[in-house]
C-alpha cells in the first residue's frame, strides 16, 4: 500500500475515532465478515504460528477482500466465556456472499489450504452477515 | 453521524477497494479485536433476536469503541468446519486492552448485560490482538 494511501486510511480512521459527540456507525464494515479461529497441532511451536500467520496474510491479496485482521489470543481477563486456546484468529471483509464465493475458489486461497492446513487440527469458521 | 462524515468514510473504503493493483493492508483495524457469538434460548424467536441485536447496538456508544459489525449467520456454503447455529455476532474493535477494560467495566455494557442476559443460552468470545 502507498504511503498516501495509508496516511489517508489512516486520518479517516482517526476522524472517525475522534469526531466530538460521535459515536461508531453501527456496522460501519463491509457487510459480510468470515471469523476463522485456528487450533495449532503445535499449539508451542513459534515457527507454525509464524507459517500460519505467513500464510494468512496473503489472503489479503485476494480482489474481494476488503479488510483483514489477523490475530493471536490477546491478554484480556479470563473469564468461564472466553475461549483462548485458539492459536490464531482471522477476519476477512466482504462486501457479499459473492465476494466470499470468490474468495473459496480463489487460487491464492487454495494455495494457502495446501501450504499450511497440515499445521492446524482443528479450523472452526463463523460466517455473518450484518443484521 | 452526519452525513458529511459517512461519505468520508465510505469514499475511504471505496479508495480502499479499488486503488489499482493495491491488495487490502493487513490488519488495516484497530489493533485488539473482541468476538462474541451468542446463542438463544429460543433460537426462533425473532423478537428476541431483535432485543438482543438493539441491545448491541448500543455497545458502539461507548468512547473506546472503535468500530462494531453485528451479525447473523451468512447463508455461505454448507462446510464441517462452518458453525451456523449461533444466533448473532459481535465485533468490537478496541485501540489496546485499557479501550477494552473500559468497554468490560462500563455501564453501558452492564446495561446491555442486565437487559439482555436472559436472552441467551451460550456465548462464547475470543479476543484477539493484531499479530
Amino acid at each position: 500500500m502507498s504511503t498516501s494511501r495509508r496516511t489517508f486510511i489512516a486520518a479517516a480512521a482517526t476522524l472517525a475515532a475522534t469526531s466530538v459527540g460521535a459515536s461508531p456507525a453501527v456496522n460501519n464494515y463491509p457487510k459480510l465478515v468470515h471469523h476463522v479461529f485456528f487450533w495449532l497441532k503445535n499449539p508451542q511451536s513459534k515457527e507454525d504460528l509464524a507459517k500460519l500467520l505467513a500464510g494468512l496474510r496473503t489472503l489479503a491479496n485476494i480482489e474481494t477482500v476488503r479488510g483483514v485482521h489477523f490475530g493471536v489470543p490477546a491478554s484480556t481477563e479470563k473469564r468461564d466465556v472466553v475461549d483462548n486456546s485458539y492459536s490464531a484468529s482471522e477476519i476477512l471483509f466482504f462486501d457479499d456472499l459473492a465476494g466470499q464465493k470468490t474468495y473459496q475458489d480463489h487460487p491464492i486461497h487454495k494455495k494457502f489450504v495446501a501450504d499450511c492446513s497440515h499445521l492446524w487440527e482443528r479450523v472452526v469458521v463463523y460466517d455473518a452477515l450484518a443484521a
